[in-house]
Order: C-alpha cells, then structure tokens, then sequence
C-alpha cells in the first residue's frame, strides 16, 4: 500500500510543473467539459451510486446517512451547474495582490499561484468529489482525493469521468483518487512533507483530530462547528424566533447550524415560550435554572455545551447581559459561526468584533456560512483556523503568492 | 517545567482578549516608550549581553556566532529605531480586505484581525526579540518567545524593558519570554493546541524540522535557502559578476545568500574568469565538469547541490539552457529565493513564472529577500512554505481575518 500511495503521489507532484502553466481558456474547457460528461452519463453514476448504498444499508447504516451518500439525477444536475458556475467566476491565479516599488527602483510584485498539491481527506457526499475537482482545477493546482471507503463506487465513477473529460487538455495525475481502505493509510498522505503541500481534512471530529495531530504537510483544519446564537434583550421577537428555527431545525446535522441558545434575561419571559412553539416538539433541550421555567428538559452541563450535536438537541442558557454571552462563547465554541439578534446595532456591532469566530452574523441565521451563499460557486470546506485562511474555503483560498522582483542590477549594500 | 510554561501559555492566551480591543494610537504609544526605553537603557543591556557573549566564549562557540550574539551601541540604536519605523507603517488591523453584497441583501465584510497567541522559537540573534515584539504588538498579537539559553541574558533583559515600557498601557503577558533550556521543552508550545494559535520556527535547519515534525499548533516554516542564481547567454557581464559577488559573499551566512551559480554554456567562458578574478580567492568551489576548465575545486555532488552551506562555498555548474536551470532549481532548492540576470527580458519572465519559490529576481542580487528591504519595515521571518504566507512575513503576514455578516432576519431556505 505505501508503494501504492505514494507512487500516486510523486506523480500528482510531479503534474503540478505542468499544471501551473495552464491557462485560463484550457481550464474553463476542461471544467464545461467535466460538466458534460456528468450529465451525459447520469445512468451510470447512479449505477454506482447505488452499490454503495446497498453496501452502506447492508452495514446498518444509519439512512441519515444512507441520504448523505445518495446520488439522484437532480443531485447530479446540481453538481454539473455548479462545476459552471465556478468556470464563471474570476480566474485569481497571475492577479497582482500587491505592488511595492522601492527607494532602490526594485519594483516587487505579489502574484497570485496555485499552492500545488491538495490532499484532501473526507467522508460520505459524493459531490465534494466534484466540487473540489472544479475548485483546483480552476486553480491550477493538483488534487489528491482521499474519500471514504463507504463512497468508493460513487467516487471513483466521478474521477473516472473527470479524468476521460479532461484527457488530452490537461495533464494527467492532476486528479487523483487514492483507494485506500485503512484510516492509517492517510498517514501516507499526511506525512508526504515532499509530495503534498496542504491537507485539507473534511468530515467528522475523529477525521480532523487526527490529521491535526498526526500531520507534518500543513493543515487547513475545518468544519467542526459549535455555533451559538445569542437573542438581546432588545431583539425583535419574531425575527429572533425566524432565525433561531432556522439556525437549528432546517438542516441539524451540518457544521453551520447551532448548538447552545444564549437568551438575555429580560427577553427570556417572552422569546423562549415563543422558541418552545416554533420548535414544535421537535428538539430536545438542555436547560440551565432559568431557561427550565419555561422550557422542558434536562440541565445543561459543561459538556452539553461543549458538544456538537448535529441533531434535533439544543441548549438553552440565559445570560444577564452580553458579556455574558461573549464569554460563554469563548469557552465552548469551536470559532466557526455565532449570531446576535438585537436592534441595538451599536451592541452587534460589539458582540461582532469581541469575538474572535470565523464568520460573525448580525440578524442572520449561522446557516449562511457557506461558499455558495457566500457566491463562492462551491467551497473545499470551512476552515476554522487562523492560520491561511479562514471560512468558506473558495478560489481565493486554493491560491498561494509569490515575489517576482524586478531590477537593474542592483545589489545590497 | 511543564506547569510553568503551560501557565505562561495559559496567561498570555487569557491577554489575547484584551489584546484585540487596544487602538492604534495607544500601540504607538506602547511602540514609542519601548524605543526610548532601549535607548536609555544601552549599558545594562550591553551588562546582561556581554554575559551571554562570555559564557559562548567559555563554550568555545565560533567567533562567526558570537558575532550574531553580540550587542553593541550602534545595534540597540538601530533596533529602536526599526520600532519607530514599525509605528510609521500603516495598521492592518481593521482593515477591510473584502466586501460582498449578496442577492438576499446579505453584506459581508471581511476584516483583517490578529492571529491571537504567536509562538515564537528562534536562536542566537537578540535583536529578533524586539523586531518580534514590536511587530505583534502593531498587529494585536500576544506574542510567546522562545529565545536560544545562548541569549538567555540578553533576551532576559530585553524582554524587561519592554515590559516595563508597557505597563499599564497593553494588558499584562502581551509579551512574555519564555526560559527553557532543552528542546523537549518547545514540546510543550508547539503541541499547545489550546493556548497557541501559530508557532514560527526561525533557525537552524534541526529546529525548523523538528518543529515541523512535531507540532501540532499550525506552523509557518521558515528560512532553510539554498538559493540559485542563473547566469543566462544574454547576461549584462558586469551585472552578472556584481550579482554573483553581492549574492555570494556580501555575506554568506544568512538564508538570502546564493549557493549555487548556473551558468548558460555559452557565456561560461567570459564569466566564469571574470567571476573567479572578483571573488579573489575567498570562495571555495564545487564544479561541474565545464565549470571545471575555468575554476578549480572538487566535482559537486547530489549532496554538495542540497546542502545550505552558509558559508564562502559555493557549486557551479554549467547548463545547455534555461530549462535545465530551471530543472535543477525545481530539483535542489528550498523554495526561498532565485534569480536571472539576462537581457531578455522575455526569457527572465519565463524563469519567473515556471519556478514557484517564495521570491524570484530578474537582474537583481537575492539578498533582497528580506523585511526590511520589502519595506515592512522588520521581519519575522522569512516563509518558504506556500500556506498562508511566503517570503518575509511583515506586518500584514501577522494577521488573519474574519467575516462580519450584516442581515435584517435573513434565513436560509
């Protein structure tokens, strides 16, 4: 296996010499093309779809998760329109981020390059098979895929597809899948310091703590997401009610919903009774002293707050001002998405710059944190870090820079 | 150790907070009392540093590094005044980096912000402490030393003054030293996942890749250069010669230096005689079997190519063109700095954009490859990784951002 890998490997670097010479009517080509071939073979995708499916039900898997696996004709649809929508956006590889000429005449351009290898480790959907493909490939960088094993069929469909389309227009190993079987075997990948120039892990806390502790290549660490919305004592009612429906039944099992409802006192008497009625029975709640005289449940602990349900649970605290609120939030969340709902904008506007998370909402639902709602076409993932970049990973956060200094023989004294 | 240097970690984390709110004018503030404080303070500074430089003299470490450690007026006079020039650069924080208005009226602005906790772990050189400092301190960063136990003395008292100059103007553990003395102990800040939000290697080859290898805090690699300088057909020989001497022996300990010199076939005649007449003597060679007819020294090897020597050494070899130059720099460099000197200008564009290292000159010495030099007034370092930043990393390099989502109860459908 590890000749295997990093055979696939030092060829995928090896394509990034030519990769980066690509130019931007090549790329575009390629991406129409990839599109095409999607929906010119729909049948045969969800043949495959379907193997992993039955391999997945076979295993008892929960159809939660069957549904995050499953590939249907619209679905594909979607994929190829968005693989269209990145060929529309802005091309960033050659832009000039920044130029500085200097006392000495050296005139120092930043340009805009790819980062080179992309190792990217994920689970379950199949189309981030794609929308990462479309992503690099814009990019100029090259891909090495790692999905999961209970995907392998839908994946390896896709990067046959991908790569019969853009056979003879761009060079070949600039999408790799790697087969691997073992989660050990990433360690291949995620200690290819040679190979690999950023591993992008995507999935489940499990995934992504282990690649941070065990990478030497660097990681864009993402998705884990504790969000909180925070309701002030000055927050219109309904839209507060709106937001937190949203922020937490519309879709639970992602990164971008909420965890933990931070409510101030003075509105609590009014806005949880009216939370309770929009919730509609269909959240179970961890309640501190307060939020329990209106709402059922147990009392929350250190570790409800501290976890990341994915699921139909909420906690529910109320605080006495918004200090309250921030420090609650600096304790237990994991600086991905939180939200306040106040007419007060001057104190949103405090809430929004005491906290240091990677995407701050005021009178918004968290669910936005996203690269499409974002108009990124698609996203790699959301980095949570501080590091490189943070957010909904688009363009942009594919690329890397370099200094391209310009002189006339000029030397240090 | 471990419980002091975790609770250093712990405090300075507990300042970032406070640390964020700090406005301009008072870090300009802070920034203008710590340069007087180093100028009113030379001859206790130059007390505590003559010890640190006898006890290296005692460990009978070379003049060349007792050199490095040394204080003297004129150096803490040019060190208070590169914090001066770091109050005079613009201040990133706050800055808008990016705003998007969305369909659904959604705005979003990117902002640039600190990174939080910057650990540090450098060697030898007192001055980097303060450039280091004062840097964190105009871009809101706490920043966390790890200086050599060879500048103990001197980063000791370095770090007082600061300290002193700043109290009660930036929160308390802004800045904080710590003192270690085996390198196990850095364990505890590069794997300090909680507390550290970047860990920055700057030093020796062992400790960036040992840093690397074990971190578990995002890194920013930094300074290995084995830096190349191509000599092309259609060189300026005057310049070339100029750029050779300037780049090899201006001086050769520090990462900008070259340590190889490709030379286009058909110029090697003309410039390898004038190259040996300027170097007078002072460069040890590795040759090629071509360059062997002009200079003497031993064949070059693999190992010769890959090695940073740092040192009046340096490889020459002859090539057939600009590609193979171009391979063998793809082959052998770390990715810092490389040059061209050549009158065609188109082929010097080719060069540039087909090698992908962190800066790359055409007709210009790659002793440029620093801070100060940029006009970033000081450096931290200079990154030879593609994530996040590259080259020397000023005060922008220091920052990252975060989304501030403006709505008016949007929800997402």
């Amino acid at each position: 296996m590890d000749n295997q890998i990093t055979e696939q490997l030092k060829l995928a670097k090896t394509a990034c010499r030519s990769m980066q010479n690509i130019n931007k009517e090549t790329k575009e080509k390629a991406l129409k093309l990839i599109s095409k071939a999607l929906l010119d073979h729909i049948d045969v995708i969800l043949e495959e779809n379907q193997k992993d499916i039955d391999m997945a039900r076979d295993n008892g898997i929960s159809e939660a998760m069957v549904d995050r696996l499953r590939l249907t004709q619209a679905r594909i649809e979607a994929m190829a329109r968005d693989i269209l929508k990145v060929v529309a956006l802005d091309d960033p590889i050659g832009s000039i981020v920044r130029e500085i000429h200097r006392p000495n005449n050296l005139v120092i351009k930043q340009i805009r390059i790819p980062i080179g290898v992309i190792g990217i480790i994920y689970e379950s959907r199949p189309n981030v098979t794609v929308d990462i493909a479309s992503l690099c490939i814009k990019t100029n960088n090259v891909c090495v895929l790692k999905g999961g094993k209970e995907a392998l069929h839908s994946n390896r469909i896709l990067v046959k597809m991908i790569n019969e389309a853009i056979a003879g227009i761009l060079p070949e190993h600039c999408v790799t899948l790697l087969e691997t079987t073992k989660r050990t075997d990433i360690d291949y990948v995620i200690k290819a310091h040679d190979y690999v120039d950023v591993v992008i892990p995507r999935g489940s806390a499990g995934l992504i703590n282990y690649v941070v502790a065990n990478a030497t290549v660097p990681v864009i660490e993402t998705g884990a997401g504790i969000c909180h919305l925070y309701i002030d004592k000055l927050a219109d009612l309904k839209m507060a009610v709106e937001i937190a429906c949203n922020a937490k039944i519309q879709r639970p099992s992602v990164c971008n919903a909420i965890e933990t409802i931070l409510v101030h006192r003075e509105i609590a008497p009014a806005f949880l009774p009216a939370m309770k009625e929009a919730f509609a029975g269909k959240v179970k709640f961890y309640v501190d002293e307060t939020a329990a005289q209106y709402l059922s449940g147990e009392r929350a602990t250190a570790k409800n707050y501290a976890t990341e349900y994915d699921d139909y649970i909420c906690n529910v605290k109320v605080v006495d001002d918004v200090d309250e609120a921030i420090a609650h939030i600096y304790q237990y969340s994991t600086k991905h998405s939180e939200a306040i709902v106040s007419e007060d904008y001057e104190l949103a506007e405090y809430f929004m710059n005491s906290l240091d998370s990677a995407c701050v909402y005021h009178n918004a639902s968290t669910r936005f944190t996203d690269g499409g709602e974002f108009g990124f076409g698609a996203e790699v993932g959301i980095s949570t870090q501080k590091l490189h970049a943070r957010g909904p990973l688009g363009l942009q956060e594919m690329t890397s820079t370099k200094y391209k200094i310009y002189g006339h023989g000029q030397i240090r004294k």
